[in-house]
């Protein structure tokens, strides 16, 4: 608990790698709700790939410049209101971003839970919120796998790869997960139930991918981009689909890069399709999707695993070693 | 006609763009149809630019390799016929090759009119065979536009482009044609409908493009890969589809490029669509949207440009003139 406000400003722009010198912590008096708004104390950061995309061009958001607030997706928990439509006690989610501290209106926020027991707060921004939905929208809206088929996953130790391998594996997929490191990808087939996974640092990656789809792959959940995404593009059956969700390869590089060879020569040949998506855009499908998740987790066939940081002066960091793949599961910051 | 068969092989694989050189010609007797099987004197060679992408790598068929005889989609008139299957005087088409006659069983051929009258040969391999049917169901049932949409097709003066250029209109759509030259955009607007007609060597292209676009661009049908789409994927609107029809900035460098700029980061952020496809896929729906455009080419709305050749002698040339972007409409040679 705080009785300031510390915030967290994007300072300075990065010409490659994000460092913690590129954001500035300020210390601000606790705001004031005004009528119709109320007061929340921050509880849990989600910390994601997209928030270093925001500083890099205009995406789904305007792009973020230096001197700007610190967006971010959080979790917290409603201290005052001044407005019938939220109750103190309330558990409420949106983009409070980098804060202790957050004035909002009710409808810039989402209730979670209005009384305990809660679930953990580290699943209300993982498994249980837009992590959860953007692996199940990516996974089943976009790449729509059937059982049988080969899915692989990109950053499948990440927050949103660790859920799409799950999901596919429980609906009857074979499920390759790509992960850097002999560690994660251990990991991935003890922890997660992966049929395989394959190191994307080894010298034979692509040798190593292949024998590890002997039927080829059907649906390729894509987190990374760049060479990982080159090199899986060559092994897709005829009539695959390539889920784009991320370009956590790209996203330090500054821009977006060369491109991807074979493309779009072999989605012809191939007729293959690829398909970006913003979880946002299936809003309409949430409670239902949130029912499903929380019944997989519940029932253990679903593991939320959590990368957690401690306290709001580490959220820089922890954005940092996100992008240097230092995680394994959901990163987030309890503030 | 002629009493041997004259044969193009392919003969050297070109180093960059394809030359004439490549190809080389030999006589051989007429052959002779045994049971079961058809002769065919071919009437209409098809010249495409997937011709030149076969020659680059596997695509949907196995690689050419030099030696190879050079196939090529084709109509004929069976002159001699030893199956029940088939009678003399019947136009098939298939993939009979740049020859003179072809020895054919019945399930290689596809029977397109039993007796006269017949509709032209050049609209046989063209608005009413695979050319009108590529563009028929890459717009339709890839690209998916509804009126009111922009729709932007490059390559818009070849023999797909135009054809789907109109197609495009007759939906009700905003049509964006891109071609090479001021002579070609012009009869874009003044014979295909087009709203606009933007020239790809402009040196202004883009800006050209996005004054033609008011709305931005909602389907873009890509025959061409390369540039074009690179600069054409940064006017896209949200959930916005790229039809992946054809590569033809990129046959005749021999590779297949170093990729697209943007992908997959702008299909992420603007959740877009890219999807290849080959006109096969749909043959349990040809003769409903062959039904479709031969009523449009009837009734006046589609018009079916022709830039034909004269003798099996010019094929080689015509399909090099073709990559060169020399012609107007389907390029046909008569044999």
């Amino acid at each position: 608990m705080t009785d300031v406000n510390r915030r967290w400003f994007y300072a300075r722009k990065p010409e490659g790698a994000l460092r913690v010198e590129h954001f500035e912590l300020k210390t601000e008096a606790v705001p004031e709700p005004g009528p119709g708004q109320a007061l929340v104390r921050l509880r849990m950061l989600s910390v994601d790939p997209a928030q270093r995309a925001w500083m890099m061009a205009r995406t789904y958001r305007p792009q973020l410049m230096p001197g700007d607030f610190m967006p971010a997706f959080a979790v917290g928990e409603v201290l005052r209101s001044c407005t019938p439509d939220l109750n103190q006690g309330d558990l409420v989610e949106g983009d409070f971003g980098w804060q202790d501290w957050a004035v909002v209106s009710p409808r810039q926020v989402l209730r979670r839970h209005s009384r305990p027991p809660h679930p953990p707060l580290e699943q209300l921004v993982g498994a249980l919120s837009i992590t959860g939905l953007t692996a199940f929208f990516g996974l089943f809206e976009v790449g729509r796998p059937r059982p049988g088929e080969t899915v692989v996953v990109s950053a499948a130790g990440g927050a949103v790869g660790s859920m799409a391998l799950q999901m596919a594996r429980i609906a009857g997929c074979r499920v390759v997960g790509i992960a850097g490191g002999a560690a994660k990808c251990a990991r991935l087939v003890q922890e997660l139930g992966a049929h395989a996974a394959v190191d994307h640092r080894s010298a034979n990656f692509r040798a190593e991918l292949k024998a590890a789809c002997p039927n080829g792959v059907d649906v390729y959940f894509d987190n990374t981009a760049g060479p990982i995404l080159e090199t899986t593009l060559t092994l897709m059956n005829q009539r695959g689909r390539v889920v784009c969700c991320g370009a956590v390869a790209q996203y330090d590089r500054g821009d977006w890069g060369a491109g991807v060879a074979g493309v779009p020569g072999v989605l012809i040949s191939r007729r293959l399709r690829m398909e970006g998506f913003i979880v946002m855009d299936f809003d309409h499908q949430r409670r239902e999707a949130e029912a499903t998740i929380t019944r997989w987790v519940t029932g253990g066939q679903l593991k939320a695993l959590v990368h957690l940081a401690q306290g709001l002066e580490q959220a820089p960091q922890a954005l940092v070693d996100l992008l240097a793949g230092a995680n394994y599961g959901k990163v987030a910051v309890r503030v």
